[in-house]
């Protein structure tokens, strides 16, 4: 402001005109680049939705697919191996967003065919972490096109991530934030706010329109905030911290598993497709294919589900993509969280659908370290009354699930029990 | 992981049932705090709800309390000159957050006395500020008390920002982000989460219990999203940050031409006291006294309001506000918001009632640069149906608002055009 003071008004014009031009084009610049974005990621995200809906719904038809998962999963690893030797899936997308590093362009067709392949013989995987490779390799390719400097590509990245994310869930608000929120926990990338917004809501729109449903699910009882349900939902979603770490433990160390007795990547995939295909011929379900969409659906909506569901569900998960296999551990994560919390409810006497909610958000906060995106996403996916009881679950879920996380890249910057700066790297 | 292996199981076990109780103290500990906090923050916000209530019922029914505004001025004045030499205001709360500065516990009665007197004479000021200081010294004299680390007190006067704002509003989820957002933008002091929503929570709890009737309004007409309704919404959310930078000018520039008119204070809020009330007489409207809650309600519930009372609101917010007189600007920037986004809604031709909301959310982001928080506030007051529209004017006011704020003490950590660190304190 003193400065102002000295400057003659002529000069003063000069500057806030100018300024005013370059802030208004930078906005335009990225609204319309957000259009675009939100377009072109959108409409790949939503053939991957078709893609995965009819592969599942034909392995639904026809179960003997599912024996064709260690088939399967040499094509994976061959494809890999032949096209995609410096991929390093979601994590590599969330280190883009951060440094210099680079998605091959590759990326995108490698994990659309593999994420379809695995879909298809019924491993257990997600898509939320195939979406966001993908997006996030078709924004950096684009950006490489339009020669978008280094600072901009980061923020197209971002937005790529978010229009994928969106238009598979039909959630705008939760996959705007999440790009925004998930590369380091506690710094939010409010530059890409706008443009992120943008592309979601317009690539949720674009799927919305050619069929793809948001998901979206019924609580059906929801109690009272009192002190007796405020404190057993706090109960439960300690559980649900507890198994987000457990979850992230049982990940890594499948990992460890499989590099000290399958040094060779194909015997490995092998194995690991004999093991889920083993287990769910002991367990008698097809329960745990695919992404676990429908437990979610039976959780939430129902508050019914099998008691060690949760368990069958993270070890699976584990053993199918650790082998090898192409997905993401985003949507196992909700399943998790929705059975668990269910089972939680069951026991402790408190609305079994609506713990389930909890839990899903839960769980996906303690394995992502990442809260305002686990409270929108409840809010998408499940309405807005239960309000109080997501806010006590996730909060508490992020105090109690310690520095473990999905993707060893995301570092979290402040501590979660000291008001200090850590910048620590989430263990997996 | 690799120093793991090189640990003894019992080693290994020591140092993992360690780090279980330590945090689970931490946790145990937040908790308990949170909750002391929420009731005794929450219990004075109730009061200070109570009387704003009263002194505001009896200026109505006695509209002549409004010609005492000289004096309730001079006695503002007397009590900060002779308790409160240094106090900063909302800002020092929030700069308590981040440094080693204390708000002196004077300052909890001190605008808790001023904003009642202020409000009793009908000045254009709000009080969610005033909640904020009241609720901050009262967890920074707790804090004192219980001898907490200086990590820890920065953690508890977040809590008691968060409580009291809660209280008075009925808006915890809103309440506890804005905390962690407000104070550096761009980062998300994290670690205050779980302790800020649990303090909000009961503090809204309690508040409701005594009768405090949370803000809600009721959005009457949200059209679908279309390519022309999310235009013209971002056209008004553009109109919106251009109001919330010219009414951040109008804050500043009126103080310095009291500063320059009125070196005295007790000359200057005699002058800024007759300045409102002739230009009030002039209007012949008791609409801009108070927060401008009511104009909020007309705005949004019905569509309808006065061409320039958006103008009006920010002008005699600015005089009433920087001549010495208490409460905050942050429900009077809702009322601008609010009557601004209804006439540009009734100009443009879309819902003036959706507008009115848009535009509250939209101008309260504009001057705090909380772009989650504003999200959060508009489902909170105006529930979930018009979330897109709320996304579109949030993200485009944050990114089109420049870098004026009302608190000078905020930072603003990244770029809002560039994805890099500026760490830049706002301009008012």
């Amino acid at each position: 402001m003193e400065k102002d003071n000295r400057q003659t008004p002529e000069e003063k014009f000069r500057y806030y005109s100018g300024a005013i031009r370059r802030d208004m084009g930078n906005l335009l610049k990225w609204l319309l680049l957000a259009v675009v974005v939100g377009c072109i990621a959108g409409a790949f995200s939503t053939l991957f939705s078709f893609v995965l809906k009819a592969v599942t719904g034909y392995r639904k038809a026809h179960l003997w697919t599912f024996f064709l998962l260690p088939l399967f999963g040499l094509c994976i690893v061959f494809l890999y191996e032949k096209f995609g030797k410096d991929d390093g899936g979601t994590n590599q997308v969330l280190s883009t967003v951060r440094s210099q590093d680079d998605v091959p362009w590759r990326s995108g067709p490698l994990i659309f065919i593999s994420t379809a392949l695995t879909h298809l013989a019924g491993g257990s995987a997600g898509r939320e972490g195939a979406a966001i490779q993908l997006g996030g390799s078709i924004a950096n390719l684009l950006g490489r096109w339009i020669h978008l400097d280094e600072e901009d590509r980061h923020v197209i990245v971002m937005c790529g991530m978010s229009a994928a994310f969106s238009a598979l869930f039909g959630t705008p608000m939760a996959a705007a934030v999440f790009s925004l929120e998930v590369v380091s926990v506690g710094v939010m990338y409010y530059t890409a706010l706008m443009p992120c917004m943008i592309a979601s809501l317009i690539a949720s729109h674009f799927a919305a329109g050619m069929g793809v449903t948001p998901e979206a699910f019924h609580v059906v009882n929801i109690p009272a905030l009192s002190l007796e349900t405020g404190l057993k939902m706090g109960v439960v979603a300690l559980g649900c911290a507890v198994i987000s770490i457990v979850f992230c433990i049982i990940l890594n160390e499948t990992a460890r598993f499989y590099g000290r007795f399958f040094s060779n990547k194909y015997a490995r995939v092998v194995a690991g497709a004999v093991l889920v295909i083993f287990i769910t011929l002991i367990l008698g379900t097809t329960d745990y294919m695919g992404a676990g969409a429908e437990l979610i659906e039976k959780a939430v909506e129902t508050g019914d589900t099998d008691y060690m569901a949760f368990f069958w569900k993270m070890l699976l998960t584990a053993l199918t993509m650790k082998a090898g296999f192409r997905g993401g551990e985003i949507v196992p994560s909700f399943c998790v969280g929705a059975t668990f919390g269910c089972m939680a409810g069951q026991l402790i006497g408190l609305s079994p659908s609506l713990c389930a909610a909890c839990g899903m958000a839960a769980v996906f906060c303690g394995v992502t370290n990442c809260p305002i995106t686990s409270i929108l996403i409840a809010f998408e996916m499940f309405g807005f009354k239960g309000v109080s009881f997501y806010l006590i679950a996730v909060s508490i879920s992020y105090a109690a699930s310690g520095y473990y996380g999905l993707y060893k890249d995301q570092t979290i910057v402040y501590s979660k029990y000291k008001a200090k700066y850590i910048n620590k790297h989430t263990k997996m």
